[in-house]
């Protein structure tokens, strides 16, 4: 069996587990009830019995069920605390350019540059000893030692041949079979989403984004001076025919989505979803920009499939990067760039040359020793324990009214408060008390989630991430007009 | 005396030093001929007699005068083997796309990214020990050591505060006063002048760029879908009355130029040229982007300043690099967008994040702790040297009617050889044996030097550089007809 054809064979887990999450998200399974039994479940999907126990491990992996001993598994996640969609009437109906769009972001990652006591709930990094810190220590002076002066000079703007083929190898457990010619190394998604929208668009062109939405490619968008429309989230992904009657009405030039373990929202989309949009762009000959930042940090233990995984005509462009599973500041990151692949490597080379041969080179060792695997087999657990510990404090101690998408991947949180919440002023209160959160405003291109907060956290629980949460909570109740008791600053 | 008090005193050896620069590439001055007497030139300028002996010791250090004891100093550039001006009548009237612009360097790069026994004339980059590979390898160990995991995490996006002060001291003395704030770090000079490009233009706009010219911006230009008009060189740096025709004539967004240490020329500006072009920028209010990426490879030993130095309108928009300077492979550069600052700061976050801490720390302590300086001050001289020997090979081995501009600094010199030679085909013969060098059309977006090459060195002479110098003229010779002896390959 080769790799490939164990991730397509994992394409069937992938889709029970998918299917099972949406029907507990929804509340078709809700909680406290008990699932379909294994064998039952496998005769009447017509799968294998082990496929069936995967899908359910899966689902306990990523804590939306539980097993009770010689009684079978039981839904865990309280649905009546899920954002189903993305009301579509909170949407602006026609493409706006973003000239009032809000991003925070710069200004949430200059306080996590400096060093002080906020607790930083605003960025979504690894934290402590998720980051391999050691590991690519040790890995960067040995290469120093052993490469010393070729790491100092001009090298293949595409990027290392070496690393090229080992992001290859990587991604073809996610279902994608490419070249390591077809690859072009980025510094870090954001570059790689940059070159994708540059290669795509032209100024005033529309993209039709998912919404809420990562802020990095809304602020690419908005400095290239792009219009965006939005496309709702569903449970099963995105509302594809939100997005169709988006691309019949307008002239959409790209399409910007995170299939797998969204931020902020957590999600994956369904395989009907992947499929669907695959189908969508073909159809209407629309690029698709795949980011793929987080599908490595999927709570679950079976791969993801990349929508790229679906996409025949080189349609997808593929962008991910190893900044939210290794380290942020090493900036490596790449693209796929389907048909677009020879523009998209010219536009690297135009941009900036070419990424730093030192981290190219420690990345590349750090794979190759089996670095990137344990990392990131060490991160997912913990992440998906810290998730469920957030969103046990965001039940204790945000006000009646408060709900959420479950995040099945990444180190977000995306909470919906109630409508009198303003998460602005949550965010400079919480900050006063020394917690830093992500507003909702700076994940739409029109700033219409403003009684929304991103919440994450990307290390082990600690007490003091409790109480940060905590205070949140208590500032939010506060502003909904609950009492509000006295909590300690974390 | 304050840093900037010295520096704008420094100015006046500067312009002397340039006006006989200027009098030499133009032959009014010719070979052989005695410079006047420190004591006479320092009475009829009204300078100091140091100011004067610091100037003819600076044309001494270019290697276009030559002292001799006792009895004074002496021209000893050969004017007949100047290219005196870019011919307008070459240059294409008016503004073009780019579609056709043609940029060998991708593949210059990847090649000299490749280990393998190719001569490498044709990439501008620090060779052998004057990469300071010891000391940056050392720097980034202690580093690895003393900041671990700080250096892994999100930082600033507009760099590292610290650094930003020292590049904020550093421009000094190039005449530039600005804070730490003015300043973003860019992944290199090309991310610097993508930036830039994009503060100012959107596609189809004109942009205005000295011919030949450096073909990094061209690329960046041609991905954007900028149009482009030719500016020709003359002596004294730029033609600004052609600027100014072109001004008058078209709608140009932004004016590109390479004041100090010219890629491919290796000119300097006079102190006029400066002054002249700033004054243009403020009448037509044009944004001027300056690339400085040479600046301090200057082969002389007094600072130039910078064109931003004459640039009270905030209309520079100054990029530089410690690429050029210190190690190609580290991306670190710098931006200062005068009234663009603002825009400049966003765009780099929406383009990549930020550049990668790790060697924001490391170029940060090595030039706190003077290696910077000593590595600079080290370089000049050997550049100097190998220049002068690269030229005598030219002129001993190129066919009969080559002629070049005397570069002042940096790593290049710019050929222009008889019309009969094809710079493409001189380029793929020489490859043949073992030699890399960038053919002429690449310098210009419309590829009007056909018959032109650009030679480069970056450390010590050595007899193979001798040899492939000497092999590629052969071969110039054969193409322009003349009898061709046998010539070793390097």
């Amino acid at each position: 069996m080769t790799s490939t054809d164990r991730a397509l064979g994992l394409t069937k887990t992938a889709e029970l587990s998918a299917d099972l999450r949406q029907m507990i998200d929804t509340g078709t399974l809700s909680l406290g009830e008990r699932l379909p039994s294994v064998r039952e479940l496998a005769r009447v999907r017509r799968l294998s019995v082990t496929t069936v126990v995967q899908a359910y491990r899966e689902l306990e992996a990523l804590d939306v069920v539980e097993a009770r001993l010689r009684s079978g598994y039981y839904v865990k996640f309280d649905s009546r605390n899920a954002i189903r969609s993305t009301p579509r009437r909170r949407l602006t109906p026609a493409p706006a350019g973003l000239q009032d769009y809000y991003d925070l972001m710069p200004e949430l990652l200059a306080e996590a540059g400096r060093e002080g006591r906020v607790l930083r709930l605003g960025v979504a990094s690894l934290e402590g000893d998720l980051l391999p810190q050691k590991v690519l220590a040790q890995l960067t002076r040995k290469v120093l030692r052993t490469r010393g002066a070729r790491l100092l000079g001009y090298a293949d703007p595409i990027g290392l041949e070496a690393l090229r083929k080992r992001i290859a190898r990587l991604v073809i457990e996610h279902g994608i079979s490419i070249s390591a010619d077809d690859i072009v190394v980025t510094s870090g998604c954001q570059e790689a989403l940059s070159i994708a929208l540059l290669c795509l668009c032209r100024p005033g062109d529309v993209v039709a984004v998912q919404s809420p939405c990562y802020p990095g490619v809304l602020k690419a968008m908005q400095v290239m001076g792009l219009r965006a429309v939005e496309v709702p989230t569903i449970p099963a992904g995105l509302d594809l025919d939100a997005l169709e009657a988006a691309i019949r009405k307008n002239k959409v030039r790209a399409c910007y989505v995170m299939p797998n373990c969204a931020n902020p929202t957590g999600l994956i989309y369904s395989e009907d979803t992947k499929r669907g949009l695959c189908k969508l762009a073909a159809q209407y000959d629309l690029p698709v920009i795949e980011d793929s930042a987080n599908a490595d940090l999927h709570f679950g233990f079976s791969p993801l499939s990349a929508l790229k995984h679906y996409d025949a005509g080189g349609l997808v462009l593929y962008c991910a990067s190893f900044s939210k599973t290794v380290a942020p500041a090493f900036r490596v990151g790449w693209l796929i760039a389907g048909r677009f692949a020879r523009q998209a490597e010219q536009l690297k080379y135009a941009l900036s040359i070419g990424v730093p041969l030192l981290q190219q080179v420690v990345i590349e060792r750090f794979i190759a020793e089996g670095g990137y695997r344990r990392s990131v087999s060490h991160a997912r657990p913990v992440l998906a324990a810290t998730m469920s510990q957030l969103l046990r404090c965001v039940e204790e101690g945000f006000p009646a009214g408060t709900d959420w998408h479950r995040p099945y991947g990444g180190m977000c949180a995306w909470i919906r408060l109630p409508p009198a919440v303003d998460g602005e002023r949550l965010r400079r209160q919480a900050l006063d008390v020394g917690v830093s959160i992500a507003p909702g405003r700076m994940f739409s291109p029109f700033g219409v989630y403003r009684n929304h907060i991103r919440l994450g956290w990307g290390g082990k629980w600690t007490d003091r991430a409790a109480t940060g949460t905590l205070a949140v909570g208590s500032i939010a109740r506060s502003l909904s007009g609950e009492k509000r008791p006295g909590v300690a600053s974390p």
